[in-house]
């Protein structure tokens, strides 16, 4: 499990690359919610979410000459745009179903696509296949160290930009970006709790803090679709357990409600499964504890087609 | 004309009401211009809008008990939000021709709306009339000092948010917001480059600079709505002819260009007259000299109607 020292040592690999995304109060957030809202916006990131702060930091440090992605999305692009930086081929394991402009924004870093399945353990047992007989790399989407220390420059960040704060509600899809957070936060400011945000049709994290291990979640659905990976690693469930003081989960109405309000009040264009930790402090906001809470917008890679629906 | 002392005693009387907003780079922007690109998010403000700075600190100097202001958008609906939390009566002079979401906003704060014409001095001469008939107050948009210096705290934080840059784009109707700026960068930052940035439909501060006097611009048009004053006021034009080092006019395309662009790729929703000072840095980037470069987004109040043409 990486700690704040893996944390730090990611920080200098990707500096340059991944961007020291602002941290900001949305004084129409606050208004609203009557706390103290501030927002990480890795919306600004290259490629628009926060994934290339582990993909970088993960395949920069491989001997291999070629690595392999399998992802429907934001993986996807941050393995495709990563390797490009890096020299590196990389190739990328889509669903049938993933939509051109994915598609487009992976191949446009020169990344190779293969479609295989509608699932993501199709994709993941083609990736591997597909690593073991070209001799590359695999890189997994979040049980992985390296990922997971690549995410926690996140909450490095945070901890460095905003001296005093309470909470953090961070998105949780497989668990990469709330594992790496709350190492960092955990080591920096052990008194600020670290909370995930899941989508009520793929409460992964909930189910996996209730039973003390990890749950498959049969068929995950939401509108927030970078959250939909059906369990947690061992290495995020690891680091969950440990480190996370609690999940919320939302529904698609609280999901669509928070990306509303993230561009009609905070005018920021967020993608659904950024927009989802803002959910609890709209809808219930006396459950979030404290009064200066830290919202991770992680992303804001929204299809024209939804962004145009949650405008109208 | 105010000075930094005016424009310090502002920034005391607006706090708690306008938001110190955050000034934050834009990596994309940065990426795509090749510059350092830093932008000043007034569209945070309460009313999506830098006007509430100006507003507010007029109004809270006034012994009237009313006030009336000529308006057809930010400016009446600044005064209508000022006066309701100052407990003065507001009267708006709007156009014929007011839009269905303005004139809501500006009655949401209690403040009455009095239709009259379509042109601004239509507006302007109706207002007067009715200040002086019920011993009310004129506000004025941007001619008056107590305005330019609460717009000047707008400056006052840059200069205090970023230690070192080169230039400052600044969005110019009737040089409210630009005056107030110049004051305080000129006073804290001499070395720094002031810019305005104006629609060619309306190029009233250009006029202005080459004649060394005001010009009245005959039928002002733009997309950038806020933008459309046919005049500098007397004291904005004197505030500029001494600190402004220049003024950059934008097409129709070009400020339709730098909108997209502020939410496509800053994924930040800016209306056209505060997208505007974007404008120069993406369409004419060697013109705008230096490295560090501040973008004045004066505010976010766009209609639904035109957000979605935006982004269609």
């Amino acid at each position: 499990m990486p700690g704040l020292k893996e944390v730090k040592d990611a920080a200098q690999r990707i500096a340059g690359v991944a961007s020291r995304t602002p941290l900001v109060e949305s004084p129409a957030l606050s208004r609203r919610t009557g706390k103290q809202v501030y927002l990480k916006l890795e919306c600004f990131q290259p490629i628009k979410v926060f994934k290339i702060r582990g993909a970088y930091n993960k395949i920069s440090r491989l001997s291999e000459e070629s690595v392999v992605a399998a992802s429907s999305g934001n993986h996807g692009i941050a393995v495709a745009y990563s390797s490009h930086l890096l020299g590196k081929k990389a190739t990328v394991v889509v669903p049938e179903t993933a939509v051109r402009e994915k598609l487009d924004a992976i191949q446009g870093f020169g990344a190779e696509v293969v479609k295989a399945g509608t699932l993501s353990s199709e994709r993941e047992v083609k990736g591997r296949e597909l690593a073991r007989a070209n001799g590359s790399a695999f890189v997994h989407p979040f049980d992985d160290p390296e990922v997971i220390a690549g995410q926690g420059t996140c909450g490095l960040e945070i901890a460095e930009q905003l001296s005093e704060f309470d909470s953090v509600l961070v998105p949780v899809g497989g668990g990469g970006l709330i594992s790496g957070i709350s190492i960092s936060i955990k080591a920096m400011k052990p008194e600020t709790k670290v909370f995930g945000v899941e989508p009520m049709g793929a409460p992964k994290l909930s189910a996996a803090l209730k039973a003390r291990d990890i749950v498959t979640i049969p068929s995950p659905h939401s509108m927030a679709d970078g959250l939909l990976p059906s369990r947690m690693g061992e290495l995020t469930f690891a680091a969950c357990i440990r480190n996370v003081d609690g999940v919320f989960t939302a529904t698609e109405d609280e999901i669509l409600g928070a990306t509303k309000c993230m561009a009609n009040e905070a005018r920021i264009i967020a993608e659904p499964s950024g927009a989802a930790p803002l959910a609890p402090l709209l809808f219930h906001p006396r459950d979030v504890p404290g009064k200066r809470v830290v919202v991770v917008v992680s992303g804001g890679n929204i299809s024209q087609a939804l962004l145009m629906q949650i405008l109208a």
